[in-house]
């Protein structure tokens, strides 16, 4: 589709007076429509590519499957622009048998929306009954130096923020630091949904034995769309929300953010994380 | 309500095998229902603080309203959580007589739902449409060593980012470089409708002779929210993505990216930028 990314002249000033013309490449964002059969389900600002991916894991984040089994069918809908061209910007989802099919009266917050009683208690109790797998406490554990490296390896790999500067990126390691899925986006969110996405449609869940490595901060929706694809550990370089550090508390789940090359910080259930060297190090 | 912020123990790990607990001061997250009337309209994840701004400029940003009388009455409504304590979560506006009360079998979205042929073009002809206020090309001129300073005036003044490191900030500027307003959020596009909710409830809109800074990446929904408000000049500490551009070029909005001190690149409409000294500097 080559709309990854955009390129544009833009006007570059800087104090000493100079301003000059110059072409700049930009991260695409378009809004991608997920349908549940006909029946609009969410929109979602995004990044162009891997949307299967996107919408596999924007589902299962969301509680609706958990199986590659509950998705049977993906296709791009007959979305046109004004020249008729088609814009791939509409994806049609078929549910197969044994997928919670959410109630339509219902919009993507289902998780949230309680009586006239909302709180962050509520919302995590909801996530809570919502996903399918546990995380064993015995799974996930991982070498602190293994863990630290991964902020670097996800830099490295991250080909769109090289050319752009404007991204974020979810990675999903083996916790020997084996990078097994990578994808960047304009939203935090995004990327992640494609990581779980791909692991979904390759019938990985619950990703028991695995880290996931996001480029910003971790909010509660990362801790729980983690938590719905069976992920322990999660890291993040910045700094976490308190209702994430809840929400990973609750779930059993090991929350560290601020990874910063000789130091991190572990919010919930720092045993997973190894003194012992890990073994892609010398 | 003290929940802007919350502390809790953690652990520190260093790669020098130094393990120790401390206390952290982290940027707080709760679910904030809003409602119009008895309806959900929706629910957004926000740090605590200003809500009745934050939900102002919500519906600001959705093109529900655009005067102070449009909005009449906001409140708390009866939310408890599950020891009878107030929550704080839900607020309930009453829309006035001229608001665009929004058809409720539409979501938030309704800028983006049209037929089966969704693309970046649509969604921007429909905020173009929605939008009460033209930006005049003579309007929001602003020097360009004072466009650069803004930064750093947003840095000083972020006292939830200092505490925290966790948070995002908007701030509204006059063009001569005068902080108005800055709000801070978990989410970038809440600080944004913090800032423009204060506006409209102050009366001041359009903001004709504004600048608005905000201190990470500027997407598609904040130059929206910006273009809403009849704000001139958005300018993003990070990059924009691609629709941003798009969308600013159309609504003839100054967006700039990339502020680094002695330089910014200029997306759109570079003419507002001026080489002449701005007035709060020797």
């Amino acid at each position: 589709m080559g709309r990854i990314t955009t390129r544009r002249r833009i006007t570059r000033m800087t104090l000493e007076g100079q301003s000059r013309e110059r072409e700049e490449t930009m991260a695409a964002e378009e809004p991608l429509e997920i349908r549940l059969g006909a029946r609009t389900f969410s929109i979602t600002m995004r990044t162009p590519g891997d949307d299967f991916d996107l919408v596999a894991g924007f589902l299962t984040g969301e509680g609706v499957i958990w199986h590659p089994e509950h998705l049977p069918s993906l296709r791009y809908c007959a979305g046109e622009d004004e020249n008729g061209m088609q814009t791939f910007n509409v994806v049609e989802a078929q549910l197969g048998e044994g997928a919670q099919v959410p109630d339509p009266s219902l919009d993507r917050h289902v998780y949230t929306t309680s009586a006239c009683g909302i709180c962050g208690t509520a919302s995590i109790d909801a996530v809570a009954k919502t996903s399918r797998f546990a995380l064993a406490a015995e799974s996930g554990r991982i070498a602190l130096d293994t863990l630290l490296g991964l902020p670097d390896v996800l830099r490295e790999h991250q080909t769109l923020f090289s050319k752009t500067g404007g991204v974020h990126a979810a990675g999903l390691f083996s916790t020997s630091g084996d990078l097994l899925c990578l994808r960047e986006d304009v939203g935090r969110h995004n990327a992640v949904d494609k990581v779980v996405g791909w692991a979904l449609r390759e019938g990985r869940l619950p990703l028991s034995e695995t880290v996931l490595q996001v480029s910003g901060r971790a909010s509660f929706e990362l801790v729980q769309k983690a938590y719905l694809a069976g992920i322990p550990v999660l890291c993040a370089v910045s700094a976490p929300s308190s209702l994430a550090v809840e929400l990973a508390d609750k779930a059993g789940m090991t929350l560290a953010g601020f990874s910063r090359g000789s130091s991190v910080n572990v919010y919930t259930h720092p045993e997973r994380i190894t003194a012992a060297p890990g073994p892609n190090l010398p």
